[in-house]
C-alpha cells in the first residue's frame, strides 16, 4: 500500500490535530472573518473518481482540508511563542514567506514573541550558541526586497531530541519551517517527537522547491520567479551561439530530479533548440545521439542553444573517469561540464569548428526576490500557514493544489513521500517538443515530408 | 436565463464546429501524436455539482471541450492560408502569442501563407489599403523579446460584411483574433457571417485582456507579468513618499471594470497601506472616508502608499466639475488626477504639510514582452488555437479555465458575456486587507483592542 | 566682474580654509597614506591659457585645489562630530554618498559620532523636533541597493542663525550638505556664518543635480543613472507608437534650465526623432513648426517619438489660459501635458488620425540606486568630501571637473553662480541631430538631395 | 626610443592621411556643418610638459589630431562602398556601433552599398564562403537593444593580402573594424598593404575592449556597461554568502591584464571585502596571506565576498599540476575555480564550516546591450569613425582619450602597443582599499589603533 492510500485510508494516522491534547475554545481574534467552515475540503481527484465511476456511486473523490482561518484557536495569542526557520538552499522569496508569517501573527493574532531561528535546525541546537533574531513587523518592513534569507540557513541533520529540548526550554509552541523534502521530513519527526511528549507544538511546514517537485501542494513559490530569471542568462547563451560561427550556448538549469524549471524554461524562451530532463533519458553518439543532433541542426542554422537539467543523463557520466580539484579532492560529476567537453571533443574530432559557451547560473537564479504572482503566492501560503498554526494543526504542510486560490492542509508525509515528475506525455512536453523541433534532429526520418526541414 | 445556462442548455446554439460544412477527414500531419480524445471535456462546476447533489445522482457537472491536437482534422494544410491579428490595447505578450501561432501553423502543420493583418480589423477592410505581412518563422524568430505588436493595432468597429468579402477574396480559411472583449464579439460576428455566407472558416480567438477579466478563461496571457511589472513603480512610489515629510505615493494601475492587477500588486508588494478598487466603494470624506484614514495613517507612520484601479471611485468623481485642456477639450475624469488633487487640498485646508507623487505607469507596464511563466502561457494559448483551428472549430476562445495546464474551448458569446470581478469575501481579498492593514486606518473602532495600532 | 573672475582673481574671498582659526597640526590616521601634495592644483583652462598666449608667457591657467587625504589635518577625530543632511529632490546615489561618507569617517579617521540629519536643513531648526538618526557602518550597510534617501530630504528655506545655533549646541564641527544649487547657497550661508562666529565648522557640499547642470563640478552624480534608465521609457513609447496607426510617443524628461538629460537620452536611444530641450528655441506652427514637422514626418513612417525637457518651450506655454485642478486650484503649466493636447488637437482638426501616448517618468527614474561608474563617482565624491572636511577646508564643494579620477574642491559661489548649459555646437548636440534627423523634418529644404527623404 | 616617443618625434611614420594618393577636394555633404578645424588638436599630456618646464619654454604638451567632420572630403560619396566587422570577444555596444556607422553613412554622406562583413576578418578572405550582410537604416534599426554582433565575430588571425585582394575585388574603400588589440593590429597590417598597393582604402579601428586597457583611447564602450551589470552578480554572491555560515562568494571578473572592471565593481558595490586583481599580487598561505586574512574576516563577520580578475595571481597557479577534463585534455589553469578549491580545502584541513559559491559570469555580462552614457559613447566613436574615413585618414582609431566628448584619431601603432593598467597609487585603487578594507585583513598590524577592528 502506498502511503497516498495509507492517508486515504487511514486518515487517523496522519491526523493534523494536536487538539487531541485539548479543545480549540479560544475565539479568534482577526479581524476580517471570513473564517473557513469547519470541515471544508478542497478535492483533488475528481477526474480519477470520475473515470472509475466512484462518483455515480457517490463516492467522494480524495481530498485535503482547507486551510484558512479557523472561528475558535487551540493557542492562545496571549501566551504563544512562535519560531520561524529556514533550511537547504536558497529559493526566491524565502523572505517575502518571513515578512508574512509575521505579518499574520502580529496583526491578526497580536502575538508578541517571534523568534527567527538562525541557520535552519541548526539554531535550534543549543550547543552550536546562535542567539535567534527577534522578529517583528519593523524587522522585516523591507526584506521582501531581498534574495536570500535574513535567517540565514543550514543543510544537514540535527537531532531531534536536543531540538525539542529546546522548543520545551524556549516555551515555542509554535515553528514555521520553511524548507524542502529533507527539511520537511525533520519536521514531521520533530511534530512527532512533540506529540510523544505531550508538547502541544504546532509544527507547520510551507514547502520549498525551486524544482517544484513536491507532490500534493501545487506550485511550490520561488518557482515561477527563477523560470523568469532564466530568460537573462539563455537570452545571452542565444547571443553568444549566433555571435560565432556554429557556436553553442549550454545552460545548465536546477532540477535534480525533475526537469520543470528546464521545460518552462525552454517554452518561455522559445529559442532554445535542445532541452534536456531527467525524464527523458538521451545519448551522445549515434545515430540518434545528440551529437549527430547538433550536426543535423548545424546543417541548417549555425548556433544552437542546449538547456539541460542538473539531473539530466545521469547514466551517461556514470562511468566517467574521476577527475580531481588541484588539491586532490574529487569533483563531482556534473552533466553541464561533461556535455561542454564532449561536444567540444566531438566537433575537433570531426573537422567542425564550433565553441561552446558553457553558463551555470543557478546561485544567480536563485538568491534573487520573489516577484508578482510568486510573492503574491508567497503571502498567501504564509498566510495558511499561521491560521492552521493557531487552530492547532501540526505535521502538515501548505499548499495550493489545484494552482486556485484556494489553499489546504497537506500531512508532511504525504508531501515528501515521492517527488513529482515531468508527465511525458502532458501538454507541457509536447509543447516544448513543439517550441525546439528537438525531434526533428534527434530523428529526422520519423518527421512527415510536408514539414520543409529547412524552415528549422 | 443567463447566457451561461442558455449555453448549457443548448449546446446547439453555440456549435463550434464548421464541420456542418464537411468532415473531419484529413489525418493530421502533426508529428507528436499524444491527441486529445475525441470528446475530452474539462469540468469547471464540480462543486456547484457536488453542492447540489448532482454528482450523487450522476449528472456531469459543467464543462468545455479539451483543446489540443486532432487525430483527424478538418482544413488541408496544402491549401490552408490563415492570417493573425491584434486588437485593442497592448498587452504584454502579444508577440509571443504571434510567435507561437506562426511556428505552430508552419512546423507542426507545414502551412505556407500565414498573413499579419495590420492594426487589428481596420487591416481587413480594404479600404485601408493596409498591406499585411507575411509571416514565417524567420520573421516571428526574435519578436518575443519585443513588447507591443509587431502588427500594429487599433480599436473601434469595422464592417463585418468588408471583412468577410475580405477574407473570402484572399482566400484566408483560418483568422485568429487576439484582443479583449469587445474584439472577441467582432471575431463572432465574423464567424457567424461565415457561416451564413457557408464559407469553411475557422475563427478563433486568443483572449487578450490584461485586468484578468474575461469569464471563463482562467488566467489571460499578460495579467502575471504586468502584476510583476508593477513592483519597480510601487517601489518607486514607496522611496518618495519616504523622502519627504508626510509623503504619499500614490498610483493609478489597470482595472476599469476589476481590481485584479491592483489586488495582485498589493499583495506582491507589501508596502502599500490603501488599495482601492472598483468592487469596493470608498468615500473621501467623513470618519471612515479616505482623508480621515490617511490622517490616522500619518500618527503612526509619516508616509503613505496607495493604489487605485483606474475603475474605482468613479461615483466619486461623477458630479466633479468638468476640466478642459489647454485647446478647451473637455478632459477625461480621472480617479488618479481626483485623488491627486483632493488628497492634497484636505492637508492643505487643515494645516498638515504633505506632497502628493503620483505615477501612472500602464503605458509603460503593458508596453513590456512577457516573462516566465506567462511567457509560457502565450504559447500553449497559441498552441491550443491552432489545433482548435485545424479541426474545424470555430467562434471560440481559448483558455485555462482551472489554471491547469489543460486549455479549453470557450464559446465566444460565453467569454465576452460578462467581466469577472474580485471576490470581496474570497481569499485574495482578505489577503490585500491583511497585508494592507487599511480597514485599521478606515475603520480603527472595529479592531480587537490586542492588537496594538503602533505596531502599524 | 563675473564671479568666476572674482574667484580667480581674488582667492582670498574665497578662501576655503578654515585654519585661519588654527593650523593643520594633527598627523592623519588614515591607513593608505597616499596623501595628496599641498598645493597641488587641477588646471582646468590649459585650452584658453594656450590660445591667449598666457602658457608661452609661463602664465598659470585657471585651477582648483586638488582633493584627496592630507598629511595633516585640522580636526581631531577623537572629539569630532560629523552631521550629513540631504536636501532637495531625489536622485540616484544619495545612499551611496551617504554610505561613502559613514565608512570614511569611521573606518580613516575613527569618527564615533554621526548624526544623519532628517529632512533636510529643517531637522537642523530645533523647532521642528526631528530627532537625527545615529549612522555607523551597520545603518548604512546595505542603503546603496536602495533609492531615496534613508535620512529624508525637503525643500524650502531655514533660518541660517537658527541652524548655526543648533551646530552649536550639538558641538557639531563636521557638516556634509548633499544638495543643489539652492542647498547648496544655504551651506555657503551657513560656513558664512560660522565663520563669523568663529565656529571652527568645516561645511562641505556633494552637489547633487540629476541635470548635470552645475558649474565647474564636471559629472554630478546620479546622472548618468538617470540616463541610463530613461531607456525603458522610450522603448515603452516607441512600442506604444508602432502600435498604432501614427502613434507618438512623446515622454517628458527632467532638466528645467538645461537639456543635458533629454540629449542624452535621445543619443543613447536612436529611436527618438524629435529632442527638445530649453536651450533650443521651437515653435509649433507654420513650415518650420513641430505641428508640420510631424505631418512630414508621417509620410514616411507612421509613428514618431518625442523627448522634451521640462524647461522647453516655456515661451509658448506663457500665454495660454490658466486651468484648473478639481478643487479650483490653478494648475502649473507644463509643456509635456501642452504638446500632448496641443498635438492631438492639430491632428483631429486636419483630419488625420493620431493617438498621443504621454509619459512623465520623473519620480520612477529619480528614484532608482545609483549603479556602476556612477555609483562609484558617490563613492569618490564622499572620499573626497571628508578628506576636504578633515583638513578644515569649508564653503566648498567636490567635483570632478574634468571627469578624470582626479577630484577638485571648488567654492560654493561658484559652482553654484549659474547653470552650465549644452552648447548646440558642440559634438553632443550635432549628434543628437544626427541620430534624430529631426531637423530634416523641421527644415527639409536645407538638406543635400544626395540624402534620400524615405531614409529617414 | 618607445613606440610612443616615435610617434611624438617621427609624425610622418605614423601618418594617417592617404591623401599622399590625392587631395581632399570632395565638399562635405553634411547637413549640420560644425566642422572640425583643419589641424585642431587635442592636448593630453598637459601636466608632463607643465613638469617638465616645457610650457613654460612654449613647448607644445602631446597631442592628437581631434576628430570630427571636415569641410573637404578625400572619398566621393556618390561610388564609395563601405564595409563593417567586428572581431574577437563580444563586448557590450558592438551593435549600437554598427548601427552608428550605418546611419552616418547614409544619413550622414548619402552612401548607398555599406557591407556587413560576416565573423571577423574571417569574412573578408574569399576562400570561406561567407556572404556579407547588405546594411541599411533598416536592417539596423533596433539592433541597439541587442546584445551580440549581428554581423558575428571570430578570433584568429587571417593572410593580410587575401584581405586586400577581397577589398580590392569588391571595390571597398572604407573599412572600419571594431575589435581588440589584436584585430586592431590586423587592420594595421590591412592600412598599411593597401598604402603598398597604393589603393585609396581607409581603415579606421573602433577600438573594443572590454577591459577598458587599451592606452591612448580614454575609456572604451562597453566597458561602464559591464561595470553595471556586475552589480547583479555581486548581490547574488553576497546573499549567497549571508545565506550559510561562514559563506564566501567568489566572483570572477574579465581583466586578463588589468583589474579595471574588478576595482570598479568593488568600488560601485561597497559589500565586496576582496578585490583581487592582476596589478597587485597576492599570496594564499602565511600571516599575510588571503586565507589568514579570510580567518581574520570570520572572526568579525561570518561571511565574505571576493572579486578577483581572471588575469590575477597567475604565479600562484603556474605550479599547479595539470587537470584534464574527462575527454583527458589539459584544462586552463583558471585563478576562480583555483581559489575555490584551495579556500574550501584550507577551511576543511583547520575544521572550520565554510561554503564557497563560485560565480563565473563573463558570457553574461559581455552579450548584453550597452546603456545610458555608455550607449552614447558607442554613437560618438562611429560619428568620429565615419568623419575620419571620409576625410582620408587611415591606420587609426577613434578615443576619448580625456573623456571629454571631444574624440581624438590615434595612430592603431600607438593605441595597441601596449595595456594600460590599475595605478596602484592611484585614487581609484586607494578607494579600492578603502571600500573592502581588505588591507586590514590582510595586515592588521599596520593599522591605528584608532580604529576598532570591531567595525568592520
Amino acid at each position: 500500500m502506498s502511503i497516498y492510500e495509507d492517508v486515504l485510508q487511514n486518515p487517523e494516522k496522519f491526523c493534523l490535530n494536536i487538539d487531541t491534547l485539548g479543545e480549540c475554545k479560544i475565539p479568534s481574534p482577526v479581524r476580517n472573518p471570513v473564517f473557513v467552515e469547519e470541515g471544508a475540503r478542497i478535492y483533488i481527484d475528481y477526474d480519477v473518481a470520475r473515470q472509475k465511476g466512484h462518483l455515480a456511486r457517490g463516492v467522494e473523490p480524495a481530498s485535503f482540508e482547507k486551510a484558512g482561518p479557523h472561528r475558535m484557536i487551540f493557542h492562545d495569542p496571549a501566551w504563544s511563542r512562535a519560531a520561524i526557520l529556514t533550511a537547504g538552499g536558497l529559493c526566491p522569496g524565502l523572505n517575502h514567506v518571513i515578512k508574512g508569517l509575521v505579518e499574520i501573527l502580529t496583526l491578526d493574532y497580536g502575538i508578541k514573541t517571534i523568534y527567527g531561528i538562525r541557520y535552519g535546525y541548526r539554531g535550534l541546537v543549543s550547543e552550536h550558541n546562535l542567539t535567534p533574531l527577534m522578529l517583528d513587523n519593523d524587522v522585516v518592513d523591507t526584506v521582501h526586497t531581498l534574495g536570500g534569507t535574513i535567517l540565514g540557513s543550514s543543510r544537514g541533520q540535527q537531532d531531534t531530541m536536543k531540538i525539542v529540548d529546546t522548543l520545551e526550554r524556549m516555551n515555542i509552541n509554535i515553528l514555521f519551517c520553511i524548507g524542502g523534502d529533507g527539511s520537511l521530513r525533520a519536521a514531521r519527526d520533530i511534530a512527532e517527537a512533540c506529540k510523544d511528549r505531550r508538547l502541544a507544538v504546532s509544527v507547520v511546514g510551507v514547502p520549498k522547491t525551486i524544482d517544484n517537485d513536491l507532490n500534493f501542494v501545487g506550485r511550490s513559490f520561488g518557482f515561477e520567479t527563477a523560470v523568469a530569471e532564466t530568460s537573462r542568462i539563455i537570452q545571452a547563451a542565444h547571443i553568444e551561439a549566433k555571435g560565432t560561427v556554429n557556436g553553442i550556448g549550454l545552460v545548465k538549469l536546477m532540477g535534480r530530479d525533475s526537469g520543470f524549471i528546464t521545460a518552462y524554461a525552454a517554452v518561455a524562451n522559445p529559442i532554445v533548440n535542445f532541452c534536456l530532463v531527467p525524464e527523458q533519458p538521451f545519448v551522445l553518439d549515434g545515430e540518434h545521439g545528440l551529437l549527430t543532433a547538433l550536426e543535423r541542426r548545424f546543417k541548417s542554422k549555425n548556433h544552437a542553444v542546449i538547456l539541460v537539467a542538473e539531473g539530466a543523463g545521469q547514466d551517461l557520466i556514470e562511468g566517467e573517469p574521476v577527475r580531481c580539484d588541484a588539491s586532490g579532492n574529487i569533483l563531482k560529476k556534473d552533466i553541464g561540464e561533461f556535455l561542454r567537453d564532449k561536444i567540444t571533443a566531438h566537433f575537433k574530432a570531426i573537422g567542425v569548428e564550433t565553441s561552446v559557451k558553457y553558463f551555470d547560473p543557478s546561485y544567480t537564479i536563485r538568491s534573487i526576490p520573489a516577484v508578482g504572482a510568486d510573492a503574491i503566492r508567497c503571502y498567501m501560503l504564509a498566510r495558511a500557514a499561521v491560521h492552521a498554526a493557531m487552530a492547532g494543526r501540526t505535521n502538515c504542510v501548505v499548499g495550493d493544489i489545484n494552482r486556485s486560490e484556494s489553499y489546504t492542509l497537506v500531512p508532511i508525509a504525504l508531501a515528501a513521500s515521492e517527488r513529482q515528475k515531468l508527465n511525458l506525455n502532458g501538454d507541457l512536453w509536447r509543447t516544448v517538443l513543439d517550441t525546439t523541433s528537438q525531434n526533428f534532429y534527434f530523428n529526422p526520418s520519423s518527421f512527415s515530408k510536408r514539414i520543409d526541414a529547412r524552415n528549422l
